[in-house]
């Protein structure tokens, strides 16, 4: 645990160095759980948004993208269930004046209950030495059957209130069990209430006239209200699906993990229609694609696993995580769910409207069912610079940091170098540059020793160095230099685009899955 | 005017059913003034902000990126003056209860006025035929002279009032001219009111810790705050520009024209940082690099023009509009404005933070000067749409309805037709298509006669269309047809990609500056 948060801290200050990430606003101290990209940040979301797009979109002759307003007509939250339903249950301590999360009060304190188990195994442990049956141990010892039971209790209890709604059992939880508040120590505790995490707008001017409205906290929706549109305009046959990238906002009590979990973050959406029945199926389907997807980067197996939802949301039919091995552990990356016909019957019922499908082959209308793809672009963000954030040792003894990126995501494909700033060497280096360019973004950079400037491109995550040297003029080849080898070959100028572009360009990438 | 008119509606029409851009939430009768970017507005807007990254950013080495969130430390605008000053003075009609802005109501008084005078003028010419002397006229007829005296007493009277923040004397223009409500037809107005633009929301949980924020008016201010971090972590040299493409929000009463004046709309702005005194020189040159890329989509000289500001706002010391001709006018697409050194002064004062750059030429500390180029990719996107939307008659006498949008920001760039749906022409095609999807984004059909889909193709700006007969299962060719001459050609399909990559790349558009 402690090296995960030592590596995590590295992660953040390491963002921050290389103008990948920094903490919005931070002249004015920052704004909580919100941040910005930064100077390499914005070119790495964006090569793995456009990564995401080309697979999604233009590889797929049945899948096309939109763009739909963050600002929706409000009904549409009532419609999907987000205005009765997307709420965090909250209690203040009247002493300290300070909010918490009631489910978070009751989840703590039942983890101190684990823990306290654990160092009585621990403890057994070290007693009984290679004697030490735990399971035994735990189902036999005394201590711990009395608080495995208090935890089995504490689970049953919690899960009924949360599924019954039942505020005023939520605070009697909180008060059975004797939980004080962190900081006044104090039971002192207000009602429990529930909380929207939507943030609330008001649309027009006079006090009359303006309406509310929200910040969208999901993407889907504007897909699912353009579903006929789509369809009909673009002469859409099922199966086909609808994409979507865009800025989502939640109101979150307890932001935290950096990037991992902001107050206004993106997301990366399809929405795949199917004739009911065939669901399961897509849904199988869907997970495999987005499985090879992730894998065609190169980040390890071993980083990813499936989480089938046991438990699943009112909308669905069946749903699996991908989660992969954040800094912090493993964690949700994509969601794939089979929403069923939830969403399109909610909308057809609170706008009157309907919206469904004709279907040819079966001379029929019907509202399709739907699969979904749901990626967080911040938590790939994560994922990505935080596995490719690496130190290694050299063999001379030395260490390096080096991040490697997946050359197709790296916001610079290629630094050029003139070894000395003399000799009308930059003047070389700058008209390679000149015409690399309009294939790639490309940094050019004269200051320090050659040596220096590698370690600044490995650590900024560029996976090639071009050095331009006194031979070049000669013999019109230059040094190309690879990040995560550190191998060196000699080139013809003539033959660089191509050489970069077989190891940057999204075909080759893509190409993996 | 009329012919304006009938033009803006077949634009309107022709965005919803060729799926470029949808009303909001368009089932629940729709969100005033906030679109959808519908499955091929997505595409062409997509086109347009990475031709505009790719110039701004790719290609200038002193030009970095960054992506900043929507929501900011609200300081940030107590900073800006939008908190203070980005106030829109509104009335309120006490019978129909309706609101209206009270400069656009005075202003509306006096275009009467000025109306009067030219029916006047038109009177005069019938009656005077060729002799007419308009100029003469104008400056001896009592009545003109009386009006055009009022026109320029409302004139005075309401600068007068805007410039002092009179509410009380602008509330009394209004009832001296006597001006009435256009539904209830009354004089019973309220005050005069500022009302700020900002949509404002509130970030955290509970009542006391809550904090008001804003949806951010622009994007500039996240350049700016980000200045120094940017800076130091790039190290970048003045002069250095920082670009930035996102959504903005604003609050509008009166919001119309389509998607020239949304209340969520996207900017795309690049802030240039330079040393104090050279600021008209870069202000000069950015008019002129800005004015020659948009001249490189061959939109036609003739719809641009520049308009320098005579009053400039309070933080700039030069501004001029690139405006263009949309189907209502000439009205502003782009600002280039020298900001001076306003913002970064007024973020040192607010954050108490130095934001100052050491000159090492110089040897000393300054805030830089800023010189900004912004523009409103909805507004690009409507250039575009509606520059390109004609109607041309052919030789058969008969008409066709194409779209000529510049080939590099088309959403599909090539069309794929089997002749027929038999005889393993679709197999070819498709095989056509799976090459080139790699590469392009491309589009398949296999429905109606072959001078049908070309017409579809037309209508929605797909600059190729490939068509697969009999003979190409022999000799390997295929039939590739223009969009813009209908020329058509027979060509070899292994130069499929190299003759639709000439026409539609971006360095090919680029080039042309």
């Amino acid at each position: 645990m402690a090296k995960q948060e030592d590596q995590f801290k590295k992660v953040l200050s390491h963002a921050k160095e290389y103008g990948y990430v920094f903490q919005s606003s931070e002249i004015y101290d920052g704004l909580s759980a919100v941040y910005d990209y930064a100077q390499n940040g914005v070119e790495l979301k964006k090569n793995i948004r456009d990564y995401w797009w080309k697979a999604m979109v233009q590889m797929h002759e049945n899948i096309v993208g939109i763009d739909a307003a963050i600002l929706m007509h409000p009904t549409t939250w009532k419609a999907s269930g987000h205005v009765d339903a997307f709420n965090d249950p909250l209690i203040d301590n009247k002493d300290s004046k300070k909010r918490y999360r009631a489910d978070v009060l009751v989840e703590d304190f039942r983890e101190k209950i684990s823990e306290k188990i654990q160092k009585d195994v621990d403890k057994g442990k070290k007693r009984f030495g290679d004697s030490f049956n735990e399971e035994e141990f735990r189902a036999t010892n005394p201590n711990v059957l009395r608080r495995q039971k208090q935890i089995d209790e504490i689970t049953l209890e919690l899960t009924r209130v949360q599924e019954e709604n039942d505020l005023v059992g939520f605070r009697q939880l909180i008060i059975d069990l004797g939980i004080n508040c962190p900081v006044s120590g104090s039971k002192n505790w207000t009602e429990v209430k529930q909380f929207n995490l939507m943030f609330g707008t008001q649309i027009g001017a006079s006090a009359e006239n303006s309406t509310q409205v929200y910040l969208r906290p999901e993407t889907a929706q504007g897909i699912f209200v353009n579903f006929l549109n789509v369809q009909k305009t673009g002469r859409m046959k099922i199966p086909f699906g609808i994409a979507q990238t865009g800025k989502a906002f939640r109101n979150e009590i307890v932001a935290r993990q950096f990037i991992f979990r902001m107050r206004e973050f993106e997301q990366m959406e399809m929405q795949f229609f199917v004739k009911p029945g065939t669901q399961k199926e897509w849904y199988e389907n869907w997970k495999e694609t987005r499985m090879k997807w992730h894998l065609s980067l190169g980040m390890g197996a071993e980083n990813y696993r499936f989480h089938d939802h046991d438990k699943l949301a009112h909308y669905a039919d069946a749903a699996a995580d991908i989660e992969f091995n954040f800094p912090f552990g493993f964690k949700e990356l994509e969601g794939i769910h089979s929403r069923t016909d939830f969403d399109l019957k909610a909308h057809e019922k609170f706008s009157g409207k309907k919206l469904q499908y004709f279907d040819h082959e079966e001379n029929k209308n019907y509202v399709p069912y739907v699969v979904e793809t749901s990626i967080g672009l911040d938590r790939m963000f994560l994922a990505v610079f935080s596995n490719s954030l690496q130190e290694e040792e050299l063999e001379n003894g030395t260490t390096r940091t080096v991040l490697k990126l997946p050359a197709v995501l790296a916001p610079f494909k290629a630094a050029i170098f003139p070894l000395v700033k003399k000799d009308g060497l930059p003047e070389v280096a700058k008209e390679i540059m000149e015409d690399l360019k309009w294939d790639f973004n490309v940094f050019y950079d004269e200051k320090d020793a050659v040596g220096k400037r590698y370690r600044r491109q490995d650590a900024a995550g560029t996976p090639f160095c071009i050095t331009v040297d006194h031979d070049t003029l000669e013999d019109k080849c230059v040094t190309i230099r690879h990040r995560d080898t550190m191998e060196q070959k000699r080139v013809a100028i003539s033959d660089l685009k191509e050489i970069i572009k077989a190891e940057v360009s999204v075909k080759t990438w893509l190409q993996k899955i």
